[in-house]
């Protein structure tokens, strides 16, 4: 029995996860979705809550038919440093004998802890991308093609891009500028 | 469709726990096993770390044939103060339309939030209880009978027994004592 | 100008914390009033919220006719440990010329720190404690002689008694065991 | 009776904040001055502790000769998290009918909470902001048009315009750089 | 070169702590003593700062003229959970080979993380313990006898003596009871 | 007996940090050299640990033959809060009579808290940074020429500069956008 890690924040779950879900589900049998940052929300880097996120991803599993059984969802929130990240997700999720991300900071953290890390085949990034999501709904292009049916029926029954339309409205949302 | 949110902290998930699970599923469409102080282990009162508990919590409805695909089982870390408490489960948690709880401080938090929260009946609680698990591991009684066979086994190869007897060897175990 | 600062709990604000509110004015111009352990709530040890705690304040403030002017109610939220304790108060009041206490812990860390630490004389303390006031919610005995009129008359209304009847619902909320 | 809550970091209170206090004042009976991100202090966007801009406030109060008993001024440390931001408000002010605020997240966060939000028109925005002010101090303009005397004789006594020139001789002041 | 980590809260570096320290520097070439519970101070648990634990221990192992060279004494923080608190001692601790502690946490803890966790034989634990040493002091009995003399003239020239009598004012020292 | 505090963040420790102890040994009898930001580590601002820049210090004064018996090597968390750093700084650390440090935050807080503060001469600063070190290694550049040979010893056997090239593969490592 494999049990897979695979890590994301999913702000917000779009077609380039369910790619990587599928990959990583050829090569496990149970599938860990671990939900990075799970306690951020409601900012333009982070909109959606854990909650809203795990209701995305259900929506698109279903969409899909795959089988719900052979996966858990698991909110993870952030480490207060870097150093205890691992801990925590030790802490949260079943055991598990591989990880998959392309995360830099995730894959060394993992890697010092004695993980086997694997990457993941990208697919179409420039487009499936949480960051060209959010820009594409701030900015009036089409979020659409970024995510499946289901979730885009989801965020906008829900006025989740509404949301983030709101948050925007802030002076200088793209840059963080200290003061 | 109604979802309803059972919360527990599960040290360890025993057969009153899976009565009461019970009792919930036929009372809604979808279960959310809420697993209360996700973040606390390694102590008499919290032995086993949310990773631990989901695993217990999967091999029991696994052993009882239970629909897993009904179920979402979801770490909750404790909030730096009660009034907080419930914004975090709302954070981490799908939209629920119930909560099932005897706990009087999570009924008085979730009603003055405005939920609606419902009473569990309770199942032989003398036996049926984290706090007589614990005591039974330490003191050497018959702790298998409080929980389901494979829940027992589960505990019993991953050393978890141990961890619990090796703990209690401070000592003043069950006093907090200050200093 | 003398600017003093009296720090307490107020769970809830009885008529002792009047005595020595009074005892206070008479010896300085302006009295800071600093709500201790601020962010804590919904528990059988502290009830109450700031807020509540502050229209408790001012209702009894009120009743006795003394000059709204010369108070200022801020709330303190406990420091993740004592030696930061200070800190955060030096933080949150405006600068003050001494401090009102009689108890141990704020006495030692202000003397500490530099101030001047004057006790206040008690009234009647067997009855006039909040830990008193809890214990006879709970247990049925005369909580309405150790309050003010104004505010026993804001605990009924908002329910605030009988919130502390439904924590005391636990099996043993007087003292902590662990586990 | 209606009691507002106006929502602000204050760094300083500015005369673009004292009219807006004034709109509100008008338009309720009680006013409760929230001072946000209140535990921050001596850097370039939070400059002040919150007893500093409480000693501010109230010298702007009297200075205008404000009615003092109608204003409730509260520290609001800033939350871990946005999804509990509301709740640590509710903990620590007490019950209010209407919030005041033009910050999107603000309003976002307290809408979705179920209050209702009002807008405040905006004097001079350019002028009245606290980052021209800070910029201002820093860069030699004329930060007293900013404020009313009584906030800029408060600022220079206590040596707080000095305290903002020293912190801002770090080497990019501006622009938050990673690393 | 055989490094070891000798973890204690030290409350106050007394005679049996010093054994364990001989113990332990005989069979390693340099010593890490890790000061646990670093930031707690100003309790009756836990009465001095690192800081003056740090001086105490210096004091006493000049005392004895142990190679100050051959040691590192590094504060350790608690750990928001224990799962979390080996990754921080491995976050402020130069990498060590062994660890020496009797107490069932720490051990157990540092054995799932892999380590090789030995025992220290107990000098007369009876007399040699912090808890005997605060009792004493607060009780009058002879505190003397369980601290080195260099130990006990720091603790009387920085007034730590003193400082343990003022917080055991309290009413109920002892016992922790709630509320 | 004077003892100096000397504050930094030592990512890594480089030739301009010798300078400085240098300097400050030269004018008191004992050092505390203060980690500063000791539990952030893996990002490429802060890419060791506080154990890590501990060994890479022990080994540059033993490089450079200086008396270990006279100095500290204390880690320090960062505070919650700017206004707390102190506090815990002052639990951490021995008593200290001066403080040395060119940082316009530390030299502010620490002059507020009533400190004496040095500033040190700075030898060559634009090449002795940490800034500047962390470019190298990521761009290619000659970092060895930063450290003593000490350090880049330990820093290559550790496999730490491989580190620091591994979190320099995210999108945009040296300015933080949001989102």
């Amino acid at each position: 029995m494999v049990r897979a890690l695979l890590i994301g924040r999913f702000q917000p779950f779009h077609r380039g996860h369910m790619h990587a879900v599928r990959y990583v589900l050829e090569r496990s049998d149970e599938v860990v979705i671990g939900i990075g940052s799970a306690l951020d929300s409601h900012s333009l880097r982070n909109p959606f809550t854990a909650g809203e996120r795990i209701e995305m991803i259900i929506a698109a599993l279903r969409e899909e038919r795959l089988p719900l059984e052979r996966f858990l969802l698991i909110p993870i929130p952030d480490a207060p440093h870097h150093k205890e990240w691992v801990s925590i997700v030790e802490a949260l999720v079943p055991r598990f004998d591989v990880v998959y991300s392309n995360d830099p900071l995730t894959r060394t953290l993992m890697e010092e802890a004695g993980y086997e890390v694997r990457g993941i085949p990208l697919l179409n990034r420039e487009v499936y991308s949480g960051e060209e999501f959010r820009r594409r709904v701030v900015e009036g292009g089409d979020w659409r093609e970024i995510v499946s049916e289901a979730v885009a029926r989801y965020l906008e029954e829900r006025g989740l891009i509404e949301r983030i339309r709101k948050l925007a409205r802030s002076d200088k949302p793209w840059v963080k500028v200290v003061p």
